[in-house]
C-alpha cells in the first residue's frame, strides 16, 4: 500500500511548484486513498458577496506553507494515512440543481471507494449534496457545525437550495441524526424573530456567546458527550471565525471564534468517529492578502491531523451503500 | 414638467449623503423621467470570475465625482432631460431564467412610460433581458457593443441564458437589425476557431486591433454610417476598455481601448437614435480601489451627454408595444 | 403612526439597491422617527491619517448585510421604534468652526422634534457640536466613551476644535455631568506625563489593561453603576477596539477591545436613559476590503437595538431646550 | 562649493536607509542648495477625496529607485546641481490660511538664499502661497500647469482658499504673467457651463482631446513660444495624467495624459527660465501599491533633470524681493 | 504522437481545478513535448523590490482565463505543438550560482530531449543560466530582449550573477551572437552616464522614446531583419511594458510600451527561427489585484502561439551539444 | 550630555517630516547614544515569502504615530535615555554571509562605544550575526524569543545561514546561556517529529497554546525567574503574534498571541539586564494596509520603554570585548 509523499518543502521551497493542497500529489482514484482533499469551486448558492468558487484555488495556494507533522497529536499525516489532492468536482456556475447531484454523484463514487473527503468549498450549500453521498454509505449522520449562521431556513428568495438552507434539506431528506447535531459559534442578527428556534428544537445549538462566556474547553466536552461514538461529519464555516481572523467571507459576524478557539474544537475529534468534513465559505476577492487563504489551509492541516490520528483505531465502516431514511 | 436635481456639490461636498447615480434623486416613478438610470445587481450568469452584482452600488459611490455639464457637447444634463435614479430592478441570485424574466417586465414597463434607459450591470447577460423590452417599444434595433468578446455564443456549459450568450439569443428572438449590429474591440485568445465566424458573418466586426492600427474617427465615421438613423441600442462591457483602464472586470483582455477611444465612440452617438444603453461587467472585487467604478461612472456620464444633446432633435418613437419578429 | 419598513433582505438581496443604513428608507422628516440615523462625513479636525469622511458612505453600504432582529435582546428593532436613514448633515470640508455650527444646528432641529440620534462620523470632533444639541434638550448628560484615547486635550496644533478635544470643549461648555463620564478602552503612548491625569480627576477612566485583566463584566457593571438613571450619551471610537478588529481607522492603538467586549458594553445600555450615541472614526481609506465598515455596522446595529429594547420603558424626556451650564 | 551625494545604490540597496527624496542627503539650509525639494505635507484645500497629505513621505520612500543621470539630457543631476532634501515646511492640518502664510513665509526664505524649490505635496491649494513667494523674487511669472482641472474657481464652498481656487488668487495677486500662463491637459465633467470662460479668456488653455488629436510635439512647441524667456513655474497636478497612469489622486478624470506625453512636455523646459516646480495631489490612501508614487518620483526626477541642464546657461535671476502688481 | 490536451474550459469553469499553465496537463517527460512552460520560482538575484519568486503560481492561476486558438494568427495552439506545463525547477533561495547550475542543468537536460522552453520566472537573471542550456544545443543565439533596463552591468553590489547582469555574462560566454541582438524598450534614469554605451556598442538598443516616436511596425521590420534567420531567444522582462500595463514588477519605469505595442512585436516573431523564451519579473506582491499575473498570461499565450505557427516551417535543428565560444 | 529630541507631534503633524524611527534624529554616531534603532533591511537568508527588506523603511513611516510617554511604566522614553535614528546597516542583497559579517562588524562598533540596540529586521537570519556582536561585549546572554517557531535548524535547503537557524548557529558558538533562554508562542506544523526537540532539550520552550491555557502572568513570572539577574537579548519575530494581528510576514501561524499579551511579556523586562533587542519579519509586501507596520512601531516603543524605564538601575556592563565560548 503506497503512501502518496508531498513535495519535500526541504527541498523544494514553498512558493515553487503546482500549488496543490499540501503540496500532495494529485491523484484522482479514491482507492489509493485513505482521505482525498477535493475541491467544490462552486459559490452560485451564496445570497450575497460571492467568490468561494475561487477558494479552492487560494486555498492550495496557501497550504504550500503548512508542514505535515502535527505537534500535539504527535502524528505525521501523510505517514499515517493515505491522503492526496484528489482535485475538483464538476461543477457548472450557472445551475445549482444540476451541480448539487454532480457534487453528490461524485462523492459518492469516492466513498464508495472505501475513502473519505475533506471537502474545500466553494459555498456551504455544497455540504448538502455531499451529505447525500455519504450518508448513503454511512446511514445517517452525527454533524458537528462550526459556523455564525445555522443555515437552517427553509428557502431564500424562495429558492430550496442555498447556502441558507443545506442543513434544512439534509434533515427532510434524513441524512442526520438531529440528537447528534451540534452547531457552534451561533450569533449576529436574524431575518426574524424565531430563525434560531428551528435550530435550538432539534438540534443542540451553542452561540459564540456561550463559548467565550464559558470557555471552548466545557463546549468541547459537550460536543464529544453529544456525538459520542457515532459517525459524525464536520463542517466547519470559515465565518464560524471572527472576522479579524478570516475576513475573506462573505457575510462575516462580529463577536465570533479565534482560530485558537477553533483548533481546540478540531482536536476534540481525536477519538470520535470521523467520516468527512469541509471547509466552506472562503471567499478570497473579500479577502485582504490572503490571510483567510491562510488560516484557511492550517485548519484544513487540523483536520486532515485529525483523520490521520483516528485511523487505525476502531473507524466506522463505510457501506457500499446505506439508505438514509426520508424525514 | 418638472426636472430632478442634483445634489449640488457646491454645497455638500462629494463625499456626502446617500450615493446615487450622480447625486440625482431616486426616482421609481418612470412616467417623471426621459432617462432613468437603473441598477441591474445580478452576475450569475457569469462564467467566470464573479462580483459585477455589486457594480451597481459601486459605481452609484464613484459618481458623486461627476459634475454635470459636458464640456464637449456643451450641455447640463439635468436641464436638458428629466434624468434620475430609478433604483435596482429586482433581481435574485439564483435564478437567471426567473431574473432575467424579471427585468424584462421591469424593463418594459419603464419603456412603456416613454423613458428610456441607462442600465448598469451586472454581468452581459443582462443585455439580452433588456432588449427584450426594449425592441417590444422601438421595433429590432440597431447594436452598438463595445466589449472585449463578442458574446454570440450558442451556449456555455451547456446554458442558455449566459453572459457568452445574449447576442445570441437577441439575435434568435428577432431583437437587432443585423446589418446595424456594430461590435467593436474584438480581441481574445479564442475557444474554437470560429469563434468570430458568427459574427463576422452577421454584424460589423470591429477589432480592437482595426481600431488601433486605423485610429478611431474612421471607425466611428463607420459606425455611424452602419447604424444610421435607425433605432440604436448601445451596449457597453467594460472589458472593451484595456485592462490598465478597467482592471476590475471578470475577464480582462489586453490590446484594448483607451478610455479616450472609448469617449470618441461614445460621443460619435450624438444625433443617433439612441434608445437605451447599458454599462456591464463591472466587477468591484476585481477592482483596485475603486478605479474601475470611477471610470465606469464618468462614461455614463458620457452617455447621459449623448441622451441630453439628442434630446429635442428628431428622436425615436416609443411604441406602447411594438412587436420584435422571431427569427 | 407608521414605522418605517426596510428593504426586504428575502426579496431584494443584500447587494442591491441604494445604499442606506440598515436598508432603512431615506426620511429627513425628524417627526416621523424616534430615532435616526445621521451621517456626518466629516474628518478636517482629525490631525493625522484622514478619511473618516467617507465613514457614513462606506458603513451605509457595509451596513446592508445586517438583519434586523437581536438574537439577545429578541427585539426586531424596525417594529419597536421608528428609525430611518436621515441622509447627511450639512459640512464644509474646509471650515471647523463653521461645520461644528452647522452640526449644532441641525442636530438640535432633531432633537426638538422629539427624535434621538445615532450619528455615523466623521471623526470624534462631531461629538462635540452634537453634545451642544443633545444638551439642550436634556441637560447635561452622562458619557460612556469607547475609547483608545481620551480626546481631553485643551488645543491640538494651537486649535481648540479638533479630534483631540471634544470632551475639555463639552466639559466647560457644561454639557457633561463629569462624576457620570466613564472613558473606557483608553491606552496607548501619551503626549505629555499627565495626559491622562485632567480625565483621572474628573471622569471614570478604565484602561483597556484593566478591561483585559478584571473581565469586561464587572466593568459593565460599574459603568452602569456610574451612569445610574440619568441621561446618559454613548460615543464609540473605533479605535476604541483593537487594530485587529478595526484596522481603518487614523490612530489605531495594540491592546484593544474585541469586538465581544464591546457588543458586551454596549448590551449594557439596556435600561439605562440613552438619549443620542455616535460611533466615529472609521476611515475607509485606512480600511481593509471594507472589514472595518462592516464591524461599524453591526456595531450600529448593537446600538439601533438598545434604543429598541429600551422604548416603552421609562425615558429621559427631550426638553424643547434645556439650558447647559457653564463650566 | 560641495555638490551634496546621494546614498549610493550601488553600495546600499534601494529598500534600505532612511527615505529621502532621491536619496539625497536632509539639508535645511537653502543657502547650500541650488535647489531643493520640499516637502507640503497638506490636503485640507482639497474638497473631495483627501490623502495628499501624505504625499511627501510614499514619494520619497518611492523615489529610492530612481538613480541619477537622465538618459536623453545626459546629465547626472547631483553633479549639475547642488540639490538636496530640505524636508516638509511646517503646515497644520486645521487651518488654511494660516498654514498657507507659513508655506509663503517658508518658500520666501528658501528663495531668498538663491535657491529654487520643486515642492511637492499635498493639494494643488498650496501652489498659491508657493507662488507669493516666488514672485517676489521673480516678479510675475509665467505658469505651466499640466492638470484636469483649470484650478481658476473664485470659490468652492464659500471658501476662497482651496485646491479649486489657486491661480485665481494668483492672478488676483498679480502673481502671474496671464500671457504666460498654458493649462495643459484640461478635461472632465464640469459644475457649470461656463467654467472654462475664463482660463480660455486670460490663459492659453489646451484640453487633453486637442493633445491627443494633434499629438504631444506640436503642444510643446507652443508652449515653449507662448512662455518664451520669461521666468516659468512649472505646475503638475498628478491627475493631468490619465487614472491608468495615476489612480493615487483625489479627483481623477478619464480621458488624461500618458506619462509618455507628460515626459515629453517636462523634457520641453530645457532652454526655459524655470523658476520653480511642484507636483501635486498624489494621494497613497487613493493609490494602488505605490503606483502613483512610483510615477510621481520618476517625474520628479525629469524635472530636476531640467533644473541642472538650464543649469550655467543664463538664468532668470532671483531677486531679494519683487514686488508683484495687485491685480 | 500524443498532443496534451488542456483542461476544456466548456466543461469545466476557469475558476476550478488546480491551477497549471493554460490548464494544460502537468508533463515533466521533456521527450513528449515540442515546448514546455517551466516554472523558474528564483528572485534571490533581484536587487531591490523581491517577490518574482511568487511569479510562476500566481501566473499559473491568472492563465486559467486564457482560451487556445489564436485569432490573428489562427492556430490552436495545443493542435499544433506538444505543449504543457513541465513543472518547476529546483531552486534555492539561498544561493544563486548553485541554483543558476541547477537551471542550466536541467534546462539542458530538456533540450537535449529536442524540447524547447517557455520559462516564467522568477527575477531577470534566470535567462543567463538558460541561454547556458539553450546555447549548447543551437550554438550562439540572437536575443530579442523587451525590457526597461538593459541588464548588461558588470556587476551589482560587486556581485556578478543578478539581474542586473544576465546579458554581460552571456556575452562574455560567447552565448549570444551581438549582431543578433535587439534590445528594445530601453528606458528610465541610469546609475553611471555610459549605463547605455556598453549596449548601443555590442547590440541594436531600441529606446521605448524610438517606438512611441517611429510607432511599432517599422521597428518588428527592423527586429525581423536583424535577427534574419538565425535561432533567436525571446526574453520578455514584464517592465519592459509600462507600469500602468503591469505595475506588479520590481522596477517599473514610466513612459513605456502598451501590451499592444508587445503583442505586435510578439506576433513578428512569425517565421523566425525561435529557439526558445522567457517572461521575467513579474512580482505578485507589488502586483494590484493579479492584473500584470493577468497581462502576463496573456502574453504568453502570445508566444506559445508564435512557437505554434512556425512548427512545421523550417527550424533551428536543436544540436545534443553545440559548443558556445568563450568571448 | 544631549538627549536627542523627537520632531514635536503637537507642532509638525505625524504624516509630515522625513520618516525616522519615532521621529527621533538620525544619529550614526553611537558614542553620543544609550541605545539606537538600527534597520537590518536584509531578507535573503528567508526560505519561503520574502519581502522583510521593506520593513525598516515601513516600521519607520508608521513609527511617526506613536507618542513618547509611557502609560505604565510613566516614563518619557527620549528624556530617560538617548535615543536616536542611527539609519541602516550595510547589507548587500544578494549574499548571506557577506552580509551576516558586514551585520556583526557594525553592531560590534556600535556596542564597543557603549550603545546598545534595537534592531529592525529584515528576517530572523540577523539575529545571529546581531548576537555574534552582541555577546563579544557581554559574554553569553540569555535570549527571551517570541516567536512561532524555534528557528533551531541544523540547515534549511542545505544552508547553514537561514532564518531557520539563528539559535542554532548562536548555540554553537556559545553566544548563549542555553538554560536562560525562552522561547515562547512555539506552535505550528512541523517539517519533522523531532523538530522541537532540541529546543526543549536545551531551551524553556512554551508553546501557545500554554500561554492561551495558563495566561500569560504565570508566564511572565516564569521568564523573569528563568533569567533572572543575567545580562538578557529580546528577539521579537512578529509572526510571535496571531495572523489576525499581523498578517504582514511570512509565515504566520494561527493560535497565536495576541499583541496584549505580547506587550505583557516586553513590560515583564522592567528590572531585567535588556542588553539589546530586535523586532524581525515584518513583511510589508505580505501585510495589509500598513497594520503591521502599525503594530510593530508601537511594539517598539514598548520595547524603548523598557530601556527607558531601566536605566539609571544596575545595569549589565558592556564590556570591549568579552570573549564567547564556542560550544
Amino acid at each position: 500500500m503506497d503512501f502518496p509523499k508531498p513535495v519535500d518543502s526541504m527541498v523544494y521551497p514553498r512558493h515553487g511548484n503546482i500549488a496543490t493542497f499540501m503540496r500532495m500529489p494529485h491523484i484522482s482514484d479514491p482507492k489509493q486513498l485513505d482521505v482525498a482533499y477535493v475541491g467544490v469551486p462552486f459559490d452560485t448558492s451564496a445570497g450575497y458577496r460571492v467568490g468561494a468558487r475561487l477558494g479552492p484555488r487560494a486555498v492550495r495556494a496557501a497550504s504550500s506553507a503548512v508542514r505535515l507533522h502535527h505537534p500535539v497529536h504527535d502524528v505525521t499525516v501523510h505517514e499515517r494515512i493515505r491522503i492526496a489532492d484528489y482535485g475538483d468536482v464538476l461543477t457548472t456556475p450557472f445551475e445549482i440543481e444540476k451541480t448539487y447531484d454532480s457534487i453528490t454523484r461524485e462523492f459518492d463514487a469516492i466513498y464508495a471507494a472505501g475513502c473519505r473527503t475533506i471537502a474545500v468549498g466553494g459555498d456551504h450549500g455544497i455540504t448538502y449534496p455531499i451529505l447525500r453521498a455519504v450518508a448513503k454509505h454511512t446511514g445517517p449522520v452525527g454533524v458537528v457545525q462550526i459556523d455564525a449562521h445555522t443555515d437552517t431556513h427553509d428557502t431564500q428568495f424562495g429558492a430550496r437550495l442555498t447556502h441558507a438552507t443545506p442543513f434544512r434539506r439534509a434533515h427532510e431528506d434524513g441524512l442526520l441524526v438531529p440528537s447528534k447535531v451540534v452547531q457552534l459559534g451561533i450569533r449576529g442578527s436574524l431575518f426574524y424573530p424565531d430563525d434560531l428556534a428551528w435550530s435550538r428544537e432539534h438540534y443542540h445549538l451553542v452561540t459564540a456567546d456561550e463559548i467565550h462566556g464559558r470557555g471552548v474547553e466545557p463546549i468541547v466536552e459537550e460536543m464529544r458527550a453529544t456525538v459520542g461514538g457515532a459517525p459524525v461529519y464536520l463542517t466547519f464555516d470559515i465565518d464560524g471565525l471572527d472576522p479579524m481572523c478570516a475576513p475573506g467571507t462573505g457575510v462575516p459576524e462580529i463577536g465570533g471564534l479565534t482560530t485558537w478557539q477553533a483548533m481546540q474544537i478540531i482536536r476534540g475529534f481525536a477519538g470520535l468517529q470521523l467520516v468527512g468534513a469541509d471547509l466552506v465559505e472562503v471567499s478570497p476577492p473579500c479577502d485582504t492578502n490572503d490571510v483567510t487563504s491562510i488560516v484557511a489551509a492550517q485548519l484544513l492541516f487540523e483536520i486532515a491531523a485529525v483523520f490521520a490520528v483516528n485511523h487505525g483505531r476502531r473507524q466506522a465502516v463505510l457501506k457500499p451503500a446505506a439508505q438514509p431514511r426520508r424525514a
